[in-house]
């Protein structure tokens, strides 16, 4: 039986979160964590309606992660996100040991990877799933704010 | 008239917040963020109790700053940090944009200097206020744990 959940299929969900910070005038980016198949957190950016910097995708599906398995490592779980992380994020990933990064754009301009930033050495990392339609939302988004 | 308003004076305060999350059993680090020689938010190191790895002291003090502010940019503040901040940390000082941020003691295995990470280029950095107490204490916590 062919498997439906391919990393394609989570960065799909991811989407509709970034499509929903793109509805509230934020800029999308949408993250979720899983693990065995199974959605454990969701969330998109939410800096401007938080009125914070830390509010990223990112950070707030690691502390829900966190909170729902009740222990502050998230081993064994995969972060699937939008647009590669920032290197505030890459740290705070960093710090969760994660098993799996996977993310779509990349982010040539705050990127970690461009900012100098470092994912854990037992991370692994995958790249360019759906990039095109995860940097399309971006480009539209900034597009739009210039309007 | 002299100024008692130093940087020894505000990180004493970072340190007392830094001897909270030691009594508390977590790594000590305290924060602080001044406006016009005036603490806007105060925080330590929670990541046990709050079983949370983006529950530093600067990411507490970033999003209480901000929070009192009314805004998400730290512009005309300056963060007191006992140890040089990870690179989760200044990517968030990063994306605030904060004036200054003065720390105690360095980190010379997790600090963002030595992970790769960036502050803002506008940031001004000042280093080793305190530096002494501030890695005593740290020191401590580890000689503690260890036994």
């Amino acid at each position: 039986m062919e498997n439906i959940f391919t990393h394609e299929y989570f960065m799909k969900k991811a989407l509709i979160e970034a499509q929903d910070a793109f509805d509230k005038g934020e800029i999308p980016v949408g993250a979720l964590v899983v693990v065995d198949n199974r959605v454990i957190a969701k969330s998109h950016n939410l800096t401007e309606l938080l009125v914070d910097v830390t509010a990223h995708a990112e950070m707030q599906a690691i502390t829900a992660a966190a909170n729902f398995i009740g222990g502050k490592y998230l081993t064994g779980c995969t972060l699937y996100v939008t647009l590669e992380p920032c290197q505030m994020c890459a740290g705070a990933l960093y710090w969760s040991q994660i098993s799996t990064v996977v993310f779509g754009a990349e982010d040539t301009h705050r990127g970690y990877r461009i900012m100098g930033g470092k994912l854990h050495p037992k991370t692994e990392v995958v790249t360019g799933i759906m990039a095109e339609e995860c940097g399309q939302l971006v480009k539209d988004f900034f597009k739009k704010r210039r309007k």
